[in-house]
């Protein structure tokens, strides 16, 4: 019974349907009718005109995006547990020729204009000290928190106000609107992102992410840095085909609110466990070594996790679109009777 | 009726089966048990030990085995109508951080010793000049011929001499392979290859295709650098299926085969056009406006091509595993008339 | 008695008397009073607003100003003999992360709007090959040979219309000034030129090349990339002294047209022999081994160059700002009598 | 009377007399007599085989260093207040291609082995996290304190254990020796060193840096990496004079000794104001608004520095070689008058 991560999980069979019915040749790279009716797909979905580019993975979508947003002598605030500082292999170093991430602050690995600006004020104008050019913000956060529309909003403001674009790591971002039940454009295009990194992969995709670029401009060195980086498939259309069935129907939010549902399962049986609000489909709590190898040998997985001051452990545990009803309720059973 | 390019063709059966095997959970990354099965797969194959790793594209292929092979203050040493230095929208200049490719010449762009010879002979050593550090040919080569075993073995003992690495780019390996009709590892491990770009996406495949190291000790730095390249995806079981997939019972051969017989087929019809022998599955053909028209009017799809000078123009036709018997007849009987 | 190269010869007395007046503190990198003066001193010398910016070395200058050219991702044309290709040890690569050169032919090592347009023409657009962004030239060329200001002009229209950006090598500008007898702005500015390399070190400078940017906007960003780069100096007011010395009451030209005219005394004995015009203080003389031999042992100095065909064998012959004019006249009196 | 910095002080006449005498034409980049003389004289003073390479400046010195010792998808430990994150412009992402610092703590600047650990130990194997390769310390550290010989053994013992390479960065490193008059090997090759960025600049010297490699293997890539980086002077004859003078009848040291002195006699008139002991050539005190401006009024230059919490305020004070006793004297007079 796994509980281990979402990045794992199966393909839902919409998804794999979608991708057989692209078997018919088509152009290659993304000249194909399925990449080229992304522009459109997200369009529509966020309500204003945008671009919609696939690549392989969240760590290409948002490495990509940063690198049109910053220039290597450039730096990027985020927070210090961000994934693009914590879990992507240095990747932001390699697709920015060398920016720097500058870390900032805030509960829940999550940012505000005060946690950015007490981490850039400091820094004196000029050659010597690498400026700011960017924010990057991870909705849903590393420890499964939402922004709110209006937080986000305010960083976006922050942005503008500074000169700094705002790019979204939208790993979960199906979990954060699932769970603020919004318009997506309110996280988005209304708030002030210019970028974002829609993820599907953890949502019931095979390998296929989206970069949504509200400033259109970005988009052409996006395009030549992808290619440039080995991420301009040949066969795109059934990526595309993997983006589009996901944001048919909704199932993009269906799934989404699906792992959240068994997130909040979880979390009831976690009072006083829990180290963090429960917004998206992770949940991190207290646990100690007996307790673990107690949930252990019942069969369930899971992340150990570093165990905060103050407590004698900590665990991870991610739910997914497909985590199996019996499983959940077994282990929400087993943590309420340790 | 298509032949533009292999690039874009359907995924075969057994490749799609094969994914849809994988879709139980597994560890994410390469840790999963198809991921890890691929050394000893490859290592059957070639007889001998080595390392097989999955990547999207065969950019991503080349340009990671490259930049394990040459520092960034070095060069590679390639044929000017190379893929790596024609179509990879400048790849290997972002995987090694600079190095520069240095441009050879040859026949139906291959290289011979005598050419990578010419080509770095007259670099003065010392710092002013940049210094070659590897060599990469393609098997088939961009204009389809494949190098005999000898051929690469004499390439192979230069770069040895040289002190030089040695990587093919195989994105038609299988090609070159079934034209040669030869055991896989005369033209890699045996002749001097110490990386192999070995392509599954033109032959069957959907999204993956294989470095094989038979250098292990290049394998520590391009597994950092493929994770800090985006390339590492988190549900890499999916592409291992389908490299297995390609190399039990030969599929990779069986698909091979059929696209060049295919290829030959359409050479039968050729006689007198052809610019290069074919030795795989592209046909290189002289083919004047009136004759492209008229083709193209009887529903073929192919690309032009830059006509060598003397003739009156020039077409690319290209095979693949599934093209259709009838189309091929077609195709062959339509050239015999024009 | 060397004539090897100019690159090494020894600083003119005013602009040593120029560092050592500059000893007194000022403020640290490029704040001090006579960095400070650049920008004036340059728009003066070239009757248009421009920026000018010291670094050590031309390698340092080129490869600056070329990375605010260029992407990435983009390329830069350049003659195949052109020192950013043949000797700066992959700089170009190192600054711009990675840029391509792409090469071009023409005659004396000088490139035409036609060899440009060869060069370029065959590229397709679109992602998958590099594209050109910008066109380096060197002035005097690496042959010695000198734009005529119609000629730049010529190339500067060329890149306004494909939309490139025109950067000039001047290593050797002044002795191109000094040749033509021009206006340095009708070579520069008045011809499209974005940026110069204006080129001291062999002049009689110690240390210190400008950048002159007659596209302002390239400003900021070299300014940040040259101290990332380690090129601000701290102590920087003794390169805008060297500077400053040069461009005072034209020594830039005078120390050019000395070592022009040696050339020229030179090329007077050369009748016959020489490869190239001389239009700067660089001679490309048919030597043959015996003649080499007797000429070394008479006590001259100075570098074998690569026979072309139909020759015995060939050499370089530089001049400098303080070639003695007894060596000069020597050495022209040995080659007559050869 | 200035005591912004030691970084734009004059040169010192023996450094000037020194530049002069090398300037007789020899052999250019560094194949003249003097650059080829470092080795050995470094060597001598280290009393053990090392290399020693020129360069304009310390930030260079660091970088060319530390691009040696770590891969682009490794990682640098180093202080969070060092001048390779604070003061290099992004330089060390530069010349390393992306490669990550690690930001430690520790008191005055410095770290421990402690601290070391504790940046590091949290740290997963394999390819998601960033992986430590080198250690950088700044000798003296950037708030003016001297690492003991044994304490930079313990360090070097840390490296050794970890498997990293260790950098010194030591722009003041005249200044360490000076204060603790030991020899300079007890801190370098003895402790574990790999590399030492060895100051001039701001000991009296023009523009000249050396780096010294007590791993002699690590030299060949920066020969290339000088070059590729623009930073081979082709008159560098000069450098190498500077740096030659430097140690010649230990300049290096007197110079030292006669900042440190200065600097001494001020910390005696800082009692109560001292942020940092005193063990180089900078202070930093204790400074309300009000006294800097009585001090300013009184024609003392001085930079402000971020005031530590719980002060009113603080200033940078800075001697260099060349501090004239009769300021020195009425400083420290002012500053008890205050």
């Amino acid at each position: 019974m796994h509980f281990f991560s979402d990045n794992a999980a199966s393909v839902h069979p919409r998804v794999w349907a979608a991708m057989q019915a692209a078997d018919a040749p088509d152009f290659p790279y993304d000249a194909d009718a399925l990449s080229r009716a992304l522009d459109e797909a997200f369009s529509a979905l966020f309500g204003t005109p945008c671009v919609g580019l696939w690549v392989a993975t969240g760590t290409a979508a948002n490495c990509l995006a940063l690198s049109a947003m910053v220039p290597p002598h450039g730096a990027v605030v985020c927070h210090r547990e961000a994934h693009i500082e914590m879990d992507e292999g240095g990747a932001p170093g390699f697709f920015t020729h060398g920016a720097k991430l500058i870390l900032a602050q805030g509960e829940g690995a999550q940012l505000t204009p005060e946690s950015i600006a007490a981490a850039i004020d400091p820094i004196r104008p000029g050659v010597h000290q690498v400026q700011p050019h960017a924010i990057s913000i991870t909705q849903a956060s590393e420890y499964g928190r939402a922004y709110r529309p209006h937080e986000v909003a305010a960083i976006g403001s922050l942005a503008r106000t500074r000169g700094l674009g705002l790019h979204m790591d939208g790993a979960r971002f199906a979990n954060a609107v699932a769970f603020l039940d919004c318009d997506p454009a309110a996280l988005t295009a209304q708030a002030g992102v210019d970028a974002l990194s829609f993820g599907f992969v953890k949502n019931g995709g095979l390998g296929a992410e989206a970069i949504v670029l509200f400033d259109e401009e970005l988009a052409e060195t996006i395009r030549f840095r992808r290619k440039r980086a080995g991420h301009l498939q040949s066969k795109g259309r059934y990526l595309a085909a993997q983006i589009l069935a996901m944001l048919e129907h909704n199932l993009w939010l269906d799934n989404a609110r699906a792992a959240n549902a068994a997130a909040q399962e979880l979390a009831g049986a976690c009072a006083g466990r829990l180290l963090h609000a429960v917004e998206a489909n992770e949940l991190f709590v207290t646990l100690d070594d007996v307790e673990k190898t107690a949930l252990r040998g019942m069969g369930f997985d899971f992340y150990d996790w570093p165990a905060p001051a103050g407590t004698p452990g900590a665990a991870r545990l991610v739910t997914a679109w497909n985590s199996d009803p019996a499983h959940v309720a077994a282990l929400a059973r087993a943590i309420r009777n340790l």
